[in-house]
């Protein structure tokens, strides 16, 4: 079971690399909590919440985390970023595989995903995104 | 293959339902251009690019819809959804189930789903939607 999204920014594909694989670029759309290291096979990101080691990265096209800690429902799951220039866009394919049931918790993440997205896509063109702790609100709780 | 989503409104269920089985209502959050029957089995809402028969409804707690025309990866597959109080707020649970292959139209309508559902959050919690044609952009085309 996996969610699924999609969104294209105005950009070059190495711009959206950039913000995808450094703790300063995830710092500006997911969590302002980000440290570690991105651009490297094997390098590990901690986001106060959850820990992704990168295992598998291809300059430009292609970031795929695994979770190695946080969330019952997140360790083991993998978070795959695909990148592709269309024309002027930089478009995103994203898929957060592995999810063992589809719970309340599946649902949350899939709309919180699809915010942090478009905060990703916010940040890329008009320089300014909304990461955590100041993030869209969707739920009773988050 | 199923499109999962979760957001909570502050508000009681009876609007939100409201909200889910009106033309009116459905035109405040989705897309304006929505008309026919929503609020009884077996009616039919026709959104321009699609339409729905009602094929499950209870008063206040669940809606689910079957699409019976439109777009191709669309028709056949089904949208839920389930809403419950928790204390002050309106919980909805959103499947849109039955896709037949998880390509860039399923990628693309799962983030729509999700600006869609906040946009009806904003509608019952302000007054105001975003509706298409105004929706929020996420993708080089739309």
């Amino acid at each position: 079971m996996d969610i699924l999204h999609k969104v294209a920014m105005k950009s070059s594909t190495a711009e959206v690399y950039e913000a995808l694989t450094t703790a300063k670029g995830i710092a500006g759309w997911w969590t302002t909590d980000a440290s570690g290291d991105g651009d490297e096979l094997g390098g590990v990101l901690r986001f106060g919440f959850a820990d992704v080691k990168v295992v598998d990265l291809t300059p430009g096209t292609r970031v795929r985390w695994e979770v190695v800690a946080g969330p019952d429902e997140w360790v083991g799951t993998r978070v795959n970023f695909d990148v592709n220039q269309v024309d002027d866009y930089a478009v995103v394919m994203f898929k957060h595989e592995g999810w063992r049931e589809p719970g309340e918790m599946m649902h949350h993440c899939s709309t919180k995903w699809a915010t942090f997205l478009l905060s990703l896509k916010s940040l890329i063109e008009t320089g300014k995104g909304t990461p955590a702790p100041d993030d869209v609100r969707i739920d009773n709780w988050n």
